[in-house]
């Protein structure tokens, strides 16, 4: 238990590190095995992400092929390729062979296009070969590109007996053994059976009689998002794939999709935030100036036309001056509120729990907008009046707050339902989009208020 | 296979709706149980989500118990809360007993605290009610608030024909088996088993023999988060909890994990936006207003204090009066980079990816936003260089951009670093905090830079 008790709280020390080193400097093969043999390849990964690439290079070379293209799975994308390239298209194969179809199609893709072939004629067993040139063919977002081709099949046919024999050879490939499925003498899918099912019935059922008929599926062009829905919906922990024909071709396993959550999760989370493109806090300075100066171009754009108006009302607010003092204020809560109200309904979208007419939403939202905008606007109006000491300047102000901020829940809300319908991300809608946007229109709209209210 | 088709499918149209609605009002049991008899329950419950609280209740007791009691845990949470209203604290135990022990103590801690000991004691099964309570002492986000006492346990002196027809037994209780933990005669954890090595094996092999040593397991204290991180990287299904002892006590699968996972998302995505408490589209003007005022106050105080720092600076700048217009630019870019940084940096905490000295990375944001602020400080300067015809003016409000986004970008890497090392959720320092600290921070030190440059 000694060992396990480390795995589970596994802690990636600089004294680890450190340790494993001094042991690659002195070549201590034997010692940096028996260390590394303690730990999941999971762990293994992180220690070498920390590594000098010469020395997670030479681990990699160290580590037997079993253990090497788990690790290779668990790197981090920039240094997985930094090994890739550093190994044969032999050596890659020889990886290969360890993984299951899904990971070794991932791994394949990431390679470049004129090594892709190579790798692939190098794989020795024949099923494999073909079942990852299968794999490759799908879109990497369907549930094509999320499947393994390894799964336990039973014909309807079959007895208890005889499918307990049979599907110890199949068994033995599949690492975890969800459910076992059932097809007909087409290969259609009928049915399932789980393995506590089989150990229950009786040696000489028939597989017709005992599989449940009830089996959801996905059709393998089927999005990886909705499969991920789906999953989550109903608990399932293994999906089967279909083709067009209803026949099995693949399954899909409940860690795959947990990956797909998080990173749609991430996606959406770094979208808000105004950051396109996947990066991660390690990435270079460049990768990270693409991903971000673009919003960033957005924001300047939208400060540039809010200066336009600002210099436009100039003459007019000459003799009330402070109301230019009170722009930042203004857009601030014109960004804010458009940013919460849209993150509601991305939200409400992502989890189809977002019901009702359009036209509901936005009352509702207005409502909403209304009763925040006067509450804040009364703390306004009093601070200013004490301030200034002039209540009409200081009701144009907080009357004008109240209207932008009801304008902008409605953007808000009406754009990410508006993209939606049309098929696009509204993800996109929130963050910097919504904030520039809202700037803008809440400056413009601030200062034709308080003219109409002065009187101008 | 054509329920199948349509379970995967699942569409709730307004037709749907309404054909149980006048199923309802026309008490026509026989064909609304053969309609609903279609369906997974986590439909039927996003159907009676729709429907008017009486019709849902009255489908609620016509439907069978073991039914009820799925589409209860599928339930919005404040209809069940209503539903749970109008049962009887006998009613409630018996949807209970059909329930794991897992969801039935997630039902139970739902209810007010004087029904919870009344509904307790009306659960018939002893042992049942016994793990419940056991399960209702652990807080909500521990591992013990996640576990079900169900599991499949076998002791390391069994042999695998003995333990086969023993977990028969145990196996009809335990809806999905993922593993089957070996215990010695302590009850202590000691190794696990999968379904399919027990088929492998040999009758009379002893399971000491066959269990694999190498278990991952969390302790009964262990918090949520860091057990759904501990199964996403070992890409485990399920796992074994022990108490302080090492003896087993429950065991967590990977879909109360996927529910850990997006609800942390989840509440991540709407703490960036600035929504605090868990709402959602759908809930009331009350709540949304709750969960939203307290950041746009913050806002709104963020706003007074620009319009303090402008006053203050209005003499000095009376003949560049033009610098007041680029306020909304500056407070737009402070706040934008500033959540573009931190988003980065709570997002590589939460995986653990940032890794190195905080100097390193403050050096590195540096870097970063230095670049972008070059970028878009040259865009500015010929901008209103070319509109104002004045160098002077154009460079000081280019220069002190570059300052603000510097700055900003410095803050919100450090804020959420500092909240971590605090053992604070770093999430907070994204969204409306990050915006509003630097709005006020970047126009102050746009003024100070432009007042230097311009010689004021």
């Amino acid at each position: 238990m000694e060992d396990t008790q480390e795995n589970i709280q596994f802690q990636l020390t600089n004294e680890l590190i450190e340790k494993v080193e001094s042991l690659v400097v002195s070549n201590n093969n034997k010692e940096l095995k028996l260390l590394l043999n303690e730990f999941h390849h999971a762990d293994i990964a992180e220690i070498l992400d920390e590594l000098d690439f010469e020395d997670a290079l030479y681990l990699i070379k160290l580590l037997d092929s079993e253990t090497t293209s788990d690790v290779l799975m668990e790197l981090s994308e920039d240094n997985r390729e930094k090994v890739l390239k550093n190994l044969s298209a032999k050596e890659i194969a020889e990886e290969i062979e360890e993984l299951d179809t899904d990971d070794a199609a991932d791994i394949i893709s990431e390679l470049p296009e004129n090594r892709q072939d190579e790798v692939i004629s190098n794989i020795e067993d024949d099923e494999h070969r073909e079942e990852i040139r299968e794999l490759l063919e799908y879109n990497e977002d369907s549930a094509g590109g999320l499947m393994a081709k390894e799964l336990v099949k039973v014909y309807e046919t079959w007895t208890v007996a005889g499918c307990l024999r049979r599907i110890r050879a199949q068994a033995k490939e599949v690492t975890r053994v969800h459910s076992i499925y059932v097809v007909n003498k087409e290969e259609k899918l009928i049915g399932r059976l789980s393995l506590k099912d089989l150990i229950v019935a009786k040696n000489e059922q028939k597989i017709a009689d005992i599989a449940k008929e009830n089996v959801d599926y996905v059709n393998v062009n089927d999005d990886a998002e909705d499969v991920a829905k789906v999953m989550a919906k109903y608990d399932l922990e293994a999906i089967p794939v279909v083709d067009n024909n209803q026949a099995l071709v693949g399954r899909i396993t409940i860690d795959d999709i947990v990956d797909v959550l998080k990173e749609e999760a991430e996606k959406d989370y770094q979208l808000a935030a105004g950051i396109t493109g996947d990066v991660e806090a390690d990435d270079s300075i460049i990768e990270l100036t693409r991903a971000r100066l673009p919003w960033l171009f957005l924001g300047l754009v939208g400060g540039v036309g809010a200066f336009i108006i600002m210099e436009g009302f100039q003459k007019a607010f000459d003799t009330y001056k402070v109301l230019f003092f009170f722009t930042p204020l203004i857009a601030a809560m014109a960004g804010n509120v458009g940013v919460q109200s849209s993150a509601i309904i991305v939200q409400g979208l992502a989890n189809d729990d977002v019901k009702g007419s359009v036209n509901n939403r936005l009352i509702k939202e207005m409502l909403l907008a209304a009763l925040n905008g006067l509450i804040l606007a009364i703390f306004l109006l009093l601070f200013v009046w004490a301030w200034e000491q002039d209540f009409r300047t200081s009701l144009a102000i907080s009357v004008s707050l109240v209207a932008v901020i009801i304008v902008a829940g409605l953007i808000g809300t009406f754009i990410p339902l508006f993209l939606d319908k049309r098929g696009i991300d509204p993800a996109i809608a929130t963050g910097p989009f919504i904030t520039t946007s809202n700037d803008i229109l809440g400056i413009l709209l601030y200062f034709w208020i308080a003219k109409l209210i002065l009187g101008i």
